[in-house]
């Protein structure tokens, strides 16, 4: 098709085939600033999602705050764990610090509680799979919420290279920085690696990991990674600040990311094809616009429409899966497939070597 | 200084520190693509370069043609090294296959001629110091044509590392895709690992190699790559075809690297650091206009002034330098020191392993 035919309707939910009715009753656990400040907002625009239920470790003082405005109860972990307020919610949201996912999320599947959890989905591959195993045992969906494979401008630079418009895919770069410590205090869970299974690899660049599997669909073969520490008193002196990966393509493409704790705020992702390329700007940064330049032939055309909040896509498609009996794309075995690449990531940078991936 | 500083008078001579008088007459030795339609256009619009011998297997034809329009005498290959008009010139440009460098270069040495030579200099180290050793005995002038070096944009973007503008550099993102069989056929000594000394990496790869060492001014410590090549009847069976870099910098940052002979024709350069980033669009590709954007604090700036033909520049500061007296930046050390990098990288490419650089 004409190629500037994939930039009409940039922002229809190609995954919304079927109409449903209803309404997903959620419970948020773990209320840091992401969940105030993106999915609660997110979560109240949305089609098919309510937040009913607020889990925190002081639910008193957050009752109080804007972001309980339009919720029906604030409790505790524990009060979670013992089943209060069941019967508020059909699913839950876990953004706790990554090493407590698996705890709420095997609890949540033992209530019969659908789960969207952030990611990474655990600290590690095995951590992970029991997640999947509990939830399967439960027959609830679980999500791992990658909410870049909602963005429609992924999705649909998705679609340009299913339908060969870039050719064979011989590049791409991805990379990803936002300073950490502007927003967060020395002392944030993401800096220790007991709590968030590394540093900035799992935080940010699993990111670009996700995105070229999703855009791809494919899985690399090899790994090679330099991370970057602090040491001393740094904050980061616990875990990589910096990461760059090499990733092996299947077919002999490369990926190439880094990720930064202190590197000037932008993102970019970069896809060069035998018949075209794909630049989009700012994808991984959140509220910023993706702009998307193709080139192909000697056509060069750039979208800058308005942004859509894909979060709001996120918890959308997760209803939505919900209602319709639809298993979500970004499942559980996605999770584990980045904590894989993730952990042989790790293993790389230690012994300075490279790593396959997969049956390779 | 204010940022926006740093982009008024864009496409001054930095180098240009005084005035001097003259002009360098220049032999062309090997007149292929390049040297017709960039080398011989540029230094006819130089301020200090005359174009006065061309240098090639089929003289007679060549005289006949628009490349050979203002130019005093053509000749062939044994007649250059018999010393044939060599009192008209005073300097040559190498432009034959790479493997026949060392050859030229120490003729027009040992005859007292200043050499400006084609990158890779040569297309080993080892080769490569032989032309250093030649030049250096008969006390000419030897610059490697890394014309890179002498684009404004690029010499503006070293100016802002320099004085600390972007902080500490974590990221370096540089692609590079040229269609080679759009434009050579089949045939061409690009692709023939004895002329070539290799495939992409040595004839694309080299542009982001040299241009972010220029930058950064360091060398780096390791090299990771990975190189793909096509089996069987392909045009690129006997060498790389694509390939992909990684480059540990002194400091504990990384440089990330793609050139590809079929990726869809573009390339970008990005800088990543804790002050800021610089996107350089399509830095390597020729005649295409070299955009920069510079992202700071708030601030985004882009500047899409007139393109300036680094190929004038770079000829002109050739003479300059010889005219003067002043070595050349990109002299035949900086191209050994690219070669060690390749050497390096394709070491990597086939023993699959990190390889160290320099003395670490």
């Amino acid at each position: 098709m004409p190629i500037e035919d994939y930039f009409t309707e940039v922002t229809h939910r190609d995954w919304e085939t079927e109409s449903v009715e209803g309404t997903v009753n959620i419970a948020i656990i773990g209320v840091g600033g992401f969940a105030r400040n993106r999915a609660i907002p997110a979560i109240s625009k949305s089609e098919y999602g309510r937040t009913t239920v607020l889990v925190t470790s002081s639910p008193e003082t957050l009752a109080e705050t804007e972001a309980a405005a339009d919720v029906d109860h604030c409790i505790d972990y524990d009060a979670f764990l013992q089943g209060e307020c069941r019967d508020a919610y059909d699913a839950v949201y876990i953004s706790t610090p990554n090493a407590l996912h698996g705890t709420y999320a095997a609890a949540a599947a033992s209530m019969g509680a659908h789960v969207i959890c952030e990611k990474p989905l655990e600290t590690t591959p095995d951590r992970a799979r029991e997640i999947i195993d509990a939830c399967a045992a439960a027959d609830v969906t679980l999500m791992t919420a990658y909410r870049l494979q909602l963005e429609p401008i992924v999705r649909r630079t998705r679609t340009l290279l299913n339908e060969g418009v870039l050719g064979e895919i011989v590049a791409v770069h991805g990379s990803f920085s936002n300073p950490l410590l502007e927003e967060a205090d020395p002392d944030t869970w993401r800096l220790d690696p007991d709590l968030a299974g590394g540093g900035v690899l799992v935080d940010l660049g699993i990111y670009p990991i996700n995105t070229i599997r999703f855009l791809l669909e494919c899985e690399p073969t090899g790994v090679y990674a330099h991370t970057r520490t602090e040491s001393g008193d740094s904050p980061f002196g616990d875990v990589d600040r910096d990461v760059s990966l090499h990733l092996r393509l299947p077919g002999g493409g490369s990926a190439l990311c880094t990720a930064s704790y202190v590197g000037h705020a932008g993102s970019q992702l970069r896809l060069v094809g035998t018949d075209g390329s794909v630049t989009i700007s700012s994808p991984f940064g959140g509220v910023v616009p993706h702009d998307i330049l193709l080139e192909t032939g000697d056509l060069s055309m750039e979208y800058t429409g308005e942004p859509i909040d894909e979060v709001r896509e996120e918890f959308d498609y997760f209803c939505y899966c919900i209602l319709t009996g639809t298993t979500p794309e970004p499942d559980g075995e996605d999770g584990v497939a980045d904590l894989e690449i993730i952990e042989a990531a790790y293993e790389s940078a230690r012994d300075v070597c490279v790593v396959p991936l997969g049956e390779d």
